[in-house]
């Protein structure tokens, strides 16, 4: 059954009103008809539908059943990523997504080499949550990772040390997986740095605030491949696979 | 230290000759001169030398000191793709030697769309294999993942079921990581689907063998997200992270 996420304003009582591209998209590319039934999804929420009525900018839906989404992990993970060079970004959105991050933030420290700016930075996040939409819809995910950005270094880590189990993944040594306790754990943060890593002034700025540091071992991972592997594991490790 | 990978007629006693690009990019990019150290890794050894002499095209170098190298995985892990379309090849390649991946093993299935035979076989091989010696420079690996390919679904089956733990991904169930035990486990294969994953004739003929079927929950991943997050998750659950 075909997929869609809405906003919040597209539910009204048990009538939900999609325009737009979406719109467009099921009534000419999927060319569904009234009667037809579709799913749609809000904040970890499954809507099954049937179509109403359809006209050339509007589809309306009756809601049949609302169920919690199944797909959606028990963690709520936000991956804190340092601003990478390239298409890196957009690479990190879509794998984190389908592997179930809940949020993607990024910042700016020392050695970034690609340092967005206002109307800019604007326009990437704008393609980022794009991207994080597609690869929801895609792996059947209940909700759409926030994208947020492009935060200071300190800004990031002020939003990450309120977390439950915050984490720094620092090159230079630290906890490995195995002596990190995720018992319990429903809210988890990891910081990744770009491409030259972190510098040695972040890392103990944020290991003072007693952020836990983990060390991926001997492997240099790209930074791209880090957000990656680090969301699987902590899938894993949660329970969440 | 600069670190190259050498083949082994590279080694004659304790002086390795390094001809080609390499004895190029070390005396004209790198522009190192008579006793600079460096680095040269073959099969999980590191070989610290000293530069003896450079020529235009040649490098001659002292071994002062053999050490097994530090950054290999104690298991060793391969990685079944059935092949993907457009460049996923690549990227799971890069990140899968990353990742610590021993070999990756491409192989046609039913429903994969790209299908290359014979000289156009041949000539992604080769590229493939620059990619994962490329990776495994930059990642500080050991050796260099051999890349085999392109087998028919048969011949990878047949090289899967010898394995001491094999293990075939399947999007319509099977166990979970948490179910799969690890304990003593040294070599491990892991079969992975294209786009469209198995058939399930494909899949019945796999578990008749008595080869696990693992399953990664209910959020669906890409076919190059698979092998990624699969690497990381085994590479953790036996100590190599």
């Amino acid at each position: 059954m075909p997929r869609f996420f809405i906003d919040e304003n597209a539910l009204r009582g048990d009538i939900i009103t999609v325009t737009g591209g979406d719109a467009v998209h099921i009534g000419r590319s999927l060319r569904m008809r009234i009667g037809d039934e579709i799913t749609f999804c809000r904040e970890g929420k499954e809507f099954i539908c049937t179509i109403d009525n359809i006209t050339s900018d509007k589809v309306f839906c009756r809601v049949n059943k609302t169920v919690s989404s199944q797909c959606e992990p028990t963690l709520s993970l936000t991956v804190f990523q340092a601003f990478p060079k390239g298409d890196k970004a957009e690479l990190i959105i879509q794998k984190c997504t389908e592997l179930g991050a809940s949020e993607i933030v990024f910042f700016i420290s020392k050695r970034c080499v690609s340092r967005p700016e206002g109307k800019s930075a604007e326009n990437k996040i704008s393609r980022f949550e794009k991207i994080a939409e597609e690869a929801a819809k895609q792996s059947g995910r209940g909700k759409i990772p926030i994208i947020r950005g492009i935060l200071t270094f300190e800004e990031a880590v002020n939003k990450l040390r309120k977390m439950q189990l915050p984490l720094f993944c620092y090159e230079n040594g630290g906890k490995s997986f195995s002596e990190i306790s995720f018992d319990g754990i429903t809210e988890c943060g990891v910081m990744i740095g770009s491409e030259g890593g972190f510098d040695s002034d972040e890392a103990d700025s944020v290991t003072q605030l007693g952020i836990t540091s983990l060390w991926l071992g001997k492997r240099i991972l790209r930074c791209e491949t880090c957000p990656i592997a680090v969301t699987a594991v902590i899938m894993n490790l949660t329970g969440n696979f």
